[in-house]
């Protein structure tokens, strides 16, 4: 009974709020890499932490660092370095700047956890998704990208605040990017398994529709930095669902080759999450309507694939 | 901020997990009622939980008692008390012995907690919802059946095994009385939003329905006394509903007049369930199948109810 | 990332409690194993407990079954097996009944699960703790008898209740045998770090103790049974200790030769419980009164254990 | 049932750690005050964390706001805001501008939560309290300081860690101000019970005190910032405490005339907390040493309050 170790990489707000979660729920023991100030930073949040380990009942080991060098042989790496959003940015803005990071920190990673489950957060949350798994040439069951937990979290809670129903009996699915492009499916969103149109009038549903498409930019505007507290909390669940095994069936970012006739992308698709990582993609029908959306969101991610593979990522 | 103050009436298997479920999730200060050994039944129940409260790091007042004046002025109140099935026997046979009991003790609540609401458990199950809401004469909403929550869960289970895949990300719905006419709503069961039936062949998923209709008839005949386990967490999560207010969307035996055609009976329906109790009914288009079989189920809880009202029950 | 295997010999009350509690914490995959009825009480209950897993949002593998064959290689293996006491008896008249049982679940845990760490919980405890060492073989940091995290569960319990004070606040030690000879510390014992002799007077705290020493035979006086819900909950704590390798300073049954001077006996002391098993008992000075009720503790211990080598255990 | 309402004034680390960890709880109702930006600050941090709601399967209305209307009639009110530490600066420092912002915020909850119980964060912290105390003008009862908990929490992790035992598993006292002058009761510190003075040696249990003295500026010097995980989680647990009547015994800051012989001023001591405030001040015979230590400590808390009190507060 060895306990599980997770890294996460980046002591910013959506690394912090991922540890606190996971130190809440004991996943396991918790190595936190930031390089800024010699690791200092990450230093002194793991420290913070620690000292809510009597009044939260949980108890861990928890290692702030600037460097790899604790990290090795993780069970699961999290991956949340990067730049944030700033307001009026969109998240595709950001990739040159994090691309370099998320290759810097996927080549530690493959040298360090060569057998972890990799977990990307940065964004642009499908390109980072993509760049990790050419770096670190794992299986792509081995590198998944969260966003779809996150983004289906916001729909439900939207739709619960529609019905003035508690959000728990909401059950909703999203595929595609996580961006502008992403796409949210009504039809199989329900309350107590009954189907949300029965209950919501169309308008109101398309308002739904686009105020979880917006929660990003809502958020960036309010605060003028991104999100983090629900992205950690969306991040934990999915860690926990690789340490304890629990076969969730969730949307995630994953490599689909055939798939949904991607092509060989990283985007959201509903998929079983367990011990191995992504053990299957799942397969649904899709509706003409559905269907050309998820391409648009497919086509999205292309383009910007393809401006990644043109960076000079080498000096970093 | 008063604590919560919750009775349960009924210390056998049912009553008693509850308690457990109950005082593990800090709902509120528990009173256990049991006449049997004068009390003594309820007394040790009552201790043998108190003594779990540090190792289970909860702590509230839990007082054991053979008579009412412990529960006075409950918030909540929940009746389990009866006899429980054997093998071989239907939840319909409980019938005559079951409504003595439970009218006795929906006397005792009247007069003691007026302005509870009543959550009933014991079997027949929509019989003695009806028998508690005459005797007690309070308002509908206040006087629930606990069985929904139950079948649902049997449903979700079985599906979930089905899929290989983690039970939370099952949605379920199923309407009609607590018995071998329920109603399981294939229509409205998804994974992770996705129709079950998408995933599923169809006879097999025929035999998930069966086996959740079958559900307790099985568990007697393997235990030779009926299930409590489930039973008591289902009967928790309507407690905590209430307690904390929270507008689940679940199914819970209520009386319905208007509402779906029923005229006048205690049975199976979708409901918010918050601090008012019943807040809402909430109706839904149903195929002509389901609502065949919906009409088959209300028309069993009739019968029973009209031979329930040529019981003599004055005695007891 | 393999989930943890627990085995819990024995489907009475108190291997049923024990299963819920650790179903809820989802400290890993549960086999009952109870030979009554061909298997079927085990089978029951455990399919009773699956029922639940959607609603108190667990989720495991549970196997009910009448033997050994599912528990292959379980990392912890509970015995609840036995006999339990009825009114009036003392813990000890068990002793022969149930080392017969224990003795045979032992032989079938050593061939099944080489490797586990056994947690022994039937009386009369520390001789039966002693009878498991014996018959599997195993070192003695992998056979542990629970009591001591129980009986000072109860301790603090009455203390709480003395000082109207949060039991979670309240911390205690108790050492001796799981039975009339054991040694509460009150000394040791403390509320908030406050020593609790500074808040409670010497006559009340006396009656606290003798109550704490009682509570078993007032529980089996008010129920006609052991008492299995604390019990239940303080062997998931042990069985949580290990799994998640917690470090936990607890009393517990363990074999003591050189420590404490007990010269190769089974009985509680303080001692570092992780997923070694025992990894340290922690030696700390007695007071000259302590150590003189230890002692008597310890030579009761002995007395049963060499009443149980006269027994003829081959038969079974 | 009305859901308890939280009001946290201050969405800045501190403040919004509270929130999450409250949250997560499901202590009740949040509203989060903060006057930048005109709220958007406020309204973002709440949108974010109720995003999460659905993942940490918790509901509750959390409400962001620039202005205290929205928080009318609070049961609990926690006052965070205030200029954190910069690294080399001590809490004394911070005294002036910080007690300008609680004057301006404990005015405002007078007026608009009346009946409310007043927690205080802000550093320096005692101080903060004493004027938390007086603008509103509550009964002592309702005014507490958080800081005991924290300060009780980093003794026993290091405690733990020197141990290599489960820091749930330690026990630990500590009274005086929040500052350099507070007093670690190394005597009423215990691991299971058993005084740590037995398993610690002199010289190291001095460098365990000296490092929990230095927490808060190690933090600071690591973080360039002031520390929020184990600070908000500490007062969640006041919350809970309260909201829940849990009648705990922990060290606050709390007003003190005749008791310990302080003489009108507040300090960190031993209460009980539950739903009436501080319900009791509870006394202890300390050594010597400790008097002159707590005695210190008051003086220091004196100097502070009498510079506060020569501060022109009327324009805030």
């Amino acid at each position: 009974m060895k306990r599980p170790k997770i890294t996460i990489v980046g002591a910013g707000h959506v690394g912090t709020t991922t540890a606190h979660w996971c130190a809440a729920a004991e996943l396991g023991d918790l190595v936190l890499v930031d390089t800024r100030n010699g690791g200092d930073i990450a230093r002194g949040k793991a420290l913070d932490l620690i000292h809510a380990a009597p009044i939260m009942r949980f108890d861990l080991s928890i290692i702030g660092s600037g460097s790899y060098e604790h990290t090795v042989d993780s069970d699961v790496v999290v991956i949340t370095a990067g730049k944030p959003r700033t307001p009026g940015m969109s998240r595709d803005e950001l990739l040159e700047v994090n691309a370099k990071i998320v290759a810097f920190a996927s080549r530690q990673v493959r040298d360090t956890s060569p057998e972890a489950i990799v977990i990307v957060v940065t964004n642009p949350l499908d390109t980072m998704t993509q760049q990790a798994l050419q770096t670190t040439g794992f299986p792509p069951h081995r590198v998944i990208g969260q966003a779809g937990l996150l983004d289906t979290a916001r729909l439900r809670t939207y739709l619960a605040m529609e019905l003035g129903v508690r959000v728990e009996d909401i059950n909703a699915m999203l595929i595609g990017g996580h961006g502008d492009t992403m796409v949210p499916l009504t039809r199989c969103s329900s309350v107590g398994g009954i189907p949300v149109d029965q209950l919501i009038k169309p308008n109101r549903l398309k308002q739904v529709v686009q105020r979880t498409r917006d929660s990003g930019a809502e958020l960036v505007s309010l605060m003028k930095t991104g999100a983090s507290c629900a992205a950690g909390a969306a991040t934990m669940r999915m860690i926990e669902a690789v340490i304890r095994d629990e076969k969730r069936l969730i949307p995630c970012s994953t490599y689909c080759d055939k798939e949904y006739g991607v092509g060989g992308y990283c985007v959201g698709v509903p998929v079983i999450l367990g011990a191995q990582g992504v053990e299957r993609i799942v397969e649904f029908d899709m509706t003409d309507e559905e269907r050309a959306q998820f391409q648009k969101s497919v086509a999205a991610t292309k383009r910007l694939v393809e401006k990644m593979t043109q960076l000079d990522l080498c000096s970093c």
